[in-house]
């Protein structure tokens, strides 16, 4: 089986808006941070320091097109004005400000919102983040939770905020290993078994004691069948080194 | 209601580990990322670059402190051998490399084993990630879900998988605004139809028809108890200019 992940088709309804951002390097690695997630829209009002080469660094090859196709306004409300739904970000919480919430619940709010809206993610500055006067044209506020040390770097902030839009749009499965089934391991128990009695590590009028100890072992392991077929291909070339016995296939272990 | 960020102190039992990290400015920001995120300790294993003072800046004043007091080890196999538990982490998915898990689904399985087992997060570097035989020391791989464009920064894979640590141990409520009840709405409601039909916007003999969609709209809108006083202070005022009718206390809307 192979990864998947499948993103929705809404990703692309999504806009990472950067107001009055301060250093050039934070607007390219915000431009890598969404491109990596999915999203391929970047706006920004007021850059500081529009240098766009020191932009490009950060953003690297695959997430230059953000930034040259980057839209620049002199005003927020210019730059909001298509949006259907602005979400405001913010590291101050004080109570006039709220309510706010996890980026975790705003991006499962913002799935189905989505599919119809064009949503703007506003960013404030990395001096002062958003004031009331611009958190007035959001619809919500996220406050992403931190430890004692709130301050989070701007690209850095993006990239969280991202990262949940783009999990709550998206379908991921990764590759898993089949559990082995009960004939499995109890094959590979008998095996186990004679080895050890062979060897005169248990004895055979009375082998449950040592079994037990080796059936909680590998039962607390989660063994995959690939992994039985490992231990009991190591069982029967031990076996064949103790005695001399031929196996049908020297050092295989995937029979 | 304050808001309550509450984290357990099993994430003192957490540390990352760039293993040779190129640039010191990742290695500043990884440290920036994990004190945002309750991470306190810092290893690195043969930094390309170690340029203090690149590292300080893009650590800033709060975070100084894991740049400072960072081990630098020559061989992962130092670096790692007190640990209990490593997790790797790798953007490059091949059959042989996995079975691979989400952040999310890691940070679940380590919030009980980080209680009584020092865990270590290994990164790798810029250029090339981690190869198998640094992967060969860790018991579980995450893989960062991304969009086509899989190649995250190096610190901002590292705030990503601190943030889902931190999510794992912290208990987070934000404050929430109480909802109306059905008697203050209906105080609402009542009011808002006196004032329609003092401007003759509804009849009053049939008020039904246009109370419906007023019914309609502020049913959709998950009214807080705040938000009803607001309105029906607006509508006592408008009365009272409609009507010259002095009200208690003129502008208030707060009773």
């Amino acid at each position: 089986m192979e990864s998947i992940i499948e993103i929705s088709n809404n990703i692309k309804n999504f806009c990472v808006i950067l107001f009055e951002p301060q250093y050039p390097e934070n607007i390219g690695a915000a431009a890598r941070a969404c491109k990596n997630m999915g999203i391929t829209k970047l706006i920004s009002v007021r850059p500081l320091n529009p240098d766009k080469e020191r932009m490009l660094k950060m953003a690297t090859h695959e997430s230059a097109e953000l930034i040259e196709a980057m839209p620049v306004f002199d005003t927020l409300e210019e730059a909001a004005k298509d949006f259907n739904y602005i979400v405001g970000t913010t590291a101050r919480t004080g109570r006039q400000r709220g309510p706010y919430f996890t980026p975790r619940e705003i991006a499962a709010n913002l799935a189905p919102l989505s599919q119809d809206n064009k949503v703007g993610i506003l960013f404030g500055s990395e001096r002062t983040g958003l004031t009331n006067h611009e958190l007035r044209l959001c619809q919500d506020i996220i406050h992403i939770p931190t430890a004692e040390f709130t301050s989070i770097n701007l690209a850095q902030s993006v990239m969280i905020v991202c990262y949940e839009i783009f999990l709550a749009q998206a379908k991921i499965e990764y590759p898993t290993q089949r559990l082995a089934t009960t004939i499995e391991k109890e094959g590979m128990f008998e095996h186990i078994e004679e080895l050890l009695i062979k060897i005169d590590f248990i004895l055979p009028e009375n082998p449950e004691h040592w079994m037990r100890s080796i059936r909680q072992f590998f039962g607390k392991l989660d063994i995959k069948a690939k992994e039985i077929k490992l231990i009991r291909g190591f069982c029967r070339q031990l076996l064949w080194a103790i005695e001399g016995k031929p196996d049908e296939k020297k050092g295989s272990t995937s029979s």
